[in-house]
Formats: C-alpha cells, sequence, structure tokens
C-alpha cells in the first residue's frame, strides 16, 4: 500500500508517519520510484505498537526506539527479548531508599519468592525492575506502619501469576513470532490499566455487597 | 505530644506539619497554652495518610482535602464514604471518545458485569470512574486492532474480585472505622504498584519457565 493509504488505515497522518520514518520508529518501504515506497501489513502493526506506545503509554521517542530495539532482535531468546522490552518501560520513579524499610521490604520479597517457589525470578532480583518496584511499594506500606510481610502479599502473588499464565497464553495465540513479541509488549502498557480499572470495580462491587449502598 | 514529638514520630518536619495544619489537612491539636498544642495518635494516623497521597500517590492538596473530607465524613455510609474517596483519587486521563471502539467496550464492559453478575457495580456505570477507566483500556485495545471482549475479560475480572475480597478482608481486620475507612484509601494508593509489580515479576517467572533463559 502507499503512504496515503497506510495513513488511512492506521489513523495515523501522513506527517506522523514520516516523522516515525526519520526517526527509525518505522522501517523504510520498499521504495517503487524516486518519490513512491510501498508498505505492508508489518508497517501497519509496527505502526500500531508505536502509537500505543506513544500515545496510551506516553513513552518519549528515544524509550520506544529501545523497546523497538529488542523487539526485532531475535538473535535473542524470548524470555530476554521480553523481559527487555518490558524493562525498557517506565518503571517506579522513586529511587529505593537504603533504610531499614527498604532491608526488611527486601527481606520479605526474597521470602516471598522462596515461599512461592518462583526461583527463576529470585534469580533475577538483582537486575529486575519489577523485584525493584516490589520492595519500594512494600517499604512504602513499611515506612507508613503497615507491616505487609510475605504472608500477606503471597496470596495477590498467586492471583497475579494466575494474570500472568493468562497473560502468555494469549501472547501465545498470536500468529507469529513478530507479533507475539509486540502482543507481550502491548500487553504491559494496556493490559495494566485494564487490570486496574477491574480492580476498582471488583472493590465496588465487593463492597456495596458487603456494606450494601446506604 | 507536642509539635516536635509528632514530627519525630512521623519523620514529617514541624514546618511541614505547620503547613497541613494551615490547609486544614490535619485537624487542629488541643491548645494547652497560647503557643502550645497537644496531639495525639489520630494525628499520627492522619499524617500518615496525608505522606501517602502526598508522596507516594502525587496528589495534589486540594485533592487530599477532598479526599479527607469523605474520609471524615461518618453521615455516609461505609460503601459510599469508601467510594467517594476513592473516586477522588487520580483516574484516566483521557476522555472517552465517542466513536464505535468506544461504544462497543462499553457493550462489552456491560456484557461481562452481566456475565459475572456484578449486579451492583452495574448500577454505577454512569458515575463510576473505575467502569469509565474500562472502557477507555478496552477501547483502546479495540482501537489498536484486538478484539478484546467480554469473554476474554472475564478470567481477568474474577481475579481482581479475589483481590478486593483480600482488600476488604484486610481493611475489615482494621481496629476502628475510621482507621478502616484510612486502610481503605492507604490500600487504593499503595496496594496498586504492588500488584503491578508483582504482575510483572510472574510474567519474567512464568515466562522464564515456559521459555527459559536462552
Amino acid at each position: 500500500m502507499r503512504l496515503a493509504e497506510l495513513s488511512g488505515r492506521s489513523g495515523v497522518s501522513t506527517a506522523t508517519i514520516k516523522y516515525y520514518l526519520r526517526e527509525g520508529l518505522l522501517p523504510p518501504g520498499r521504495q517503487v520510484n524516486a518519490t513512491t515506497a510501498e508498505y505492508g501489513e508489518e508497517h501497519l502493526r509496527r505502526l500500531r505498537l508505536v502509537r500505543a506506545m506513544v500515545q496510551v503509554g506516553r513513552l518519549p521517542v528515544a524509550t520506544v526506539r529501545e523497546v523497538l530495539g529488542h523487539v526485532d532482535d531475535d538473535s535473542l531468546g524470548r524470555t530476554v527479548r521480553l523481559g527487555a522490552a518490558l524493562w525498557a518501560l517506565p518503571q517506579v520513579p522513586e529511587p529505593d531508599a537504603d533504610d531499614d524499610h527498604a532491608r526488611a521490604a527486601r527481606e520479605e520479597a526474597d521470602a516471598l519468592l522462596d515461599a512461592l517457589g518462583w526461583s527463576n525470578a529470585r534469580l533475577l532480583t538483582t537486575i529486575s525492575p519489577a523485584y525493584r518496584s516490589l520492595v519500594v511499594a512494600v517499604a512504602a506500606l513499611r515506612r507508613l506502619g503497615y507491616d505487609w510481610d510475605a504472608e500477606l502479599l503471597a496470596p495477590y502473588a498467586r492471583l497475579m501469576h494466575r494474570a500472568a499464565q493468562l497473560d502468555l497464553d494469549h501472547v501465545e495465540r498470536q500468529p507469529s513470532e513478530a507479533e507475539r513479541v509486540e502482543a507481550a509488549v502491548l500487553g504491559a502498557i494496556l493490559v495494566e490499566p485494564m487490570l486496574q480499572a477491574l480492580h476498582r470495580l471488583a472493590q465496588e462491587e465487593e463492597s456495596a455487597r458487603r456494606y450494601g449502598f446506604a
């Protein structure tokens, strides 16, 4: 398809598409003559992914380029490819203060991983942003006087493990490896707000069931 | 306790405490003489809640005041009191575009609530920000060509319902009604980042289990 059709089908303006091409977020089309290039379904898919990251995920262009670099690097195994892409996404803004609460939070997070038998996640604790986010969240609760520990966290972690299995089942249903990696990145950007919304809706429902509307 | 002790025990500077007192985020202490006031455990708890909203939740002072207004209004029933407080928290930034995708997303969200038997949440769809967030998230997925529907959403919604039950069980273990309402607000601010971190950790674990590290 030509640029105009790519724009029409993707809903992205031709000016924006040209900008993405210049920035390397979209691979060049097949040049058919000096002024015209031909684009394929893979350009449409890639535009969809870039829009999700820019418009919904609000990622800066440099981060989008970094994520796409991992997505496109098929020399990597799938875990690393997915992990590298997910790890380029925005993480907790706060630094992990190294006080007693942070140390206690790390101990509880490690105890949690051991109790659940998450031996793979346990191997990654020194480098995983998700692990760091967990420690920051638990340390924040403990700093406020709430003694969240491995035992309180475990049932939530089991629920999130079920969610992760649903995520990967969905990823695996995609027809090609490129689409699987894209679905994983889109999932990280778009499924999280959906889970958060479902969680709040469920709180409304459960609260009304327990206490009524009065 | 005096201001200095309140500051020491809460970790909040006396200047910030005075600012919160002026802004009405903290009720005045009991005046013992012209220059000295006495503060109690309820001030310590309230400071903890304000810090969670300001520092972790990054809410503006006007929003904190609004949330506290609902928290303190014991003329309201607990569902409304919790709901009013949670609804004052930041919600999805995007407006809900009224296109075909948004309409389809609303239909799927309604079908989901019906399929799950969430009749209370169903009554609140016109006013609930959580419902609007869900529609926005599903519409974003559909706009990108992913046909997320009630059937795909249902297993996630069931998991989040279990999480909401854990939340409310935890809230109900608090010793007083004031602490229960505070725990619900803190939960909304602090439990969500924890759930997100656990979800990402679980994705790492599950991904490594399925595909190895190679």
